[in-house]
């Protein structure tokens, strides 16, 4: 492999970047992380609490320096450092090798395009399904990415070498690496995650906006509480998702609509018979996926 | 109080019936059980696991034997026994009390007006807001309403004393009981619970029938998981309370249509102002809920 492992740059030093630094520390993956983004303050956090070891605020610098750069920064900073990076990177071989931890791919294949209109060599495009409601390093930790998926979305152009590079790193985290097709990628999570935040996102809100607010709230329990908890995600990631994965968001949302009027129908219509076979084909569908989310857990945890 | 305390009878020995038998039983609140019901499956088997000391498939017996009788079958079945029963029962003061425990109390109330225009006086309907998408005897336990509220929705034609009965037999489960008017309690519940179901449900629904539902399920990771939990609930219940709460849930489900056609809008429009302002107020709200939730757990368990 013509790449280097030993420096680690995160950009963007939240939940997710923090996580993935302490993996990788922890793995024995690379040696040396740096941090780079806006608020300096997460930065001195990151460095106290051992998470990386120094950080810069000067890109030249950060790209002088790492072997690996990750972006973790919500997706529409993102999608504006590689425009920065992009025209940076050097031939095919040489690194620093560059991807990135967004949950819509497609905004960022275009914007690396944009400088020249190829992707480069060095640059996989990746996505770990992880997360949790709570942001920021504080929050960060080493096995965050255990036995959950890593989808990478390679295209034509990359290098094979620095494809299999980003792909041994996520491993090393004990996350299982799979490969995507960057549109493909982005309508199962605009179905899957994007869709569940929005309407998670929209329910709270339209209950807060309520005249019995109050008491919606009082009298909401436990399942009410599992239901609404990525609406407590963090809003400026999610703004840049809806707006980044805008085409696929919207179709997931039509196609939901589309069921919710069809209910609607048939509750007005107090139609027992379809009511009852929409409500068995859903718990069926949820009962086999999460049969199968607990098999997959189950089988890593015995690897 | 002229009503006694001794026997206690559960028709429909599922989740709630059982874990409600169990609690009696735990807290010393009532000495004997019996089960009535049409599976008699369930009910040999709440004998078996001693939750039940008996069980008949005889109402007129339960009548004579009980004196209380706690309704916790699917709604529409509750409002058919509650037509049958309601003509049985005797003056104000004399036995049985009957209460139930459905997640709507109009349709209930109504049907319990039918025989003859006057709501019992010893008929006080309630709620437990508790559950589980696990059913039936097997999952039942005698802490399940510890902590948790009950709604109890007196009328005026209730007997004071009755409706002190019930709310003592719920104390004694470790249940918080509040008191609220049905209409008032059909629109919560709409609001927080049922509305909640049937946007899980359509979700999975949805996905389920799409295209790309091997790979939607494939890569959807445990966010969606929580979010869709209340889609694995029993649909015969469910369906049960869409007829039954008929038009609370028609009013909830289009407020929220109509939040959705507003956030839909926004993403169309890429109005990232509107999308942060949105995520952000009901982060902030679901923020709150989730802190006051916590703390009524803290203080009951301190107390």
């Amino acid at each position: 492999m013509a790449y280097s492992t030993d420096t680690v740059a995160i950009l963007g030093l939240g939940l997710i970047g923090g996580s993935l630094a302490r993996a990788l520390r922890s793995s024995g993956f690379s040696r040396r992380f740096l941090g780079y983004g806006h608020r300096e303050q997460s930065l001195r956090r990151g460095v106290e609490l051992g998470v990386i070891d120094s950080f810069t605020l000067d890109l030249d610098e950060l790209l002088a320096q790492a072997d690996i750069i990750v972006i973790c920064t919500p997706t529409l900073v993102a999608a504006d450092i590689l425009r920065r990076i992009v025209p940076r990177l050097g031939e095919a071989g040489s690194g620093p090798v560059v991807t990135d931890a967004a949950s819509v791919k497609g905004a960022l294949r275009d914007a690396a395009l944009e400088p020249d209109g190829a992707m480069p060599a060095q640059l996989v495009l990746g996505h770990p399904i992880a997360g949790s409601e709570r942001s920021g390093v504080e929050a960060s930790r080493a096995d965050l990415f255990a036995h959950h998926r890593v989808i990478l979305t390679p295209e034509q152009d990359n290098d094979p070498a620095a494809v299999e590079l980003v792909r041994a790193m996520w491993a090393s985290t004990g996350a299982d690496v799979v490969e995507m097709g960057v549109d493909e990628h982005d309508a199962v999570l605009a179905a899957t995650s994007h869709l569940p935040h929005a309407l998670a996102y929209t329910l709270v809100d339209a209950l807060a906006g309520s005249e019995r607010s109050a008491d919606i709230f009082r009298f909401a329990a436990g399942g009410f509480r599992d239901f609404t908890r990525i609406a407590s995600s963090d809003p400026v990631m999610w703004r840049d998702i809806a707006i980044a994965n805008r085409d696929a968001l919207l179709q997931a949302m039509d196609l939901f609509s589309a069921h919710l009027g069809q209910l609607r129908a048939a509750v007005a219509a107090q139609d027992a018979e379809q009511l009852l076979a929409t409500f068995s084909r859903a718990k069926r569908a949820r009962d086999h996926f999460t049969a199968d989310l607990a098999a997959r857990h189950q089988g890593k945890a015995q690897e």
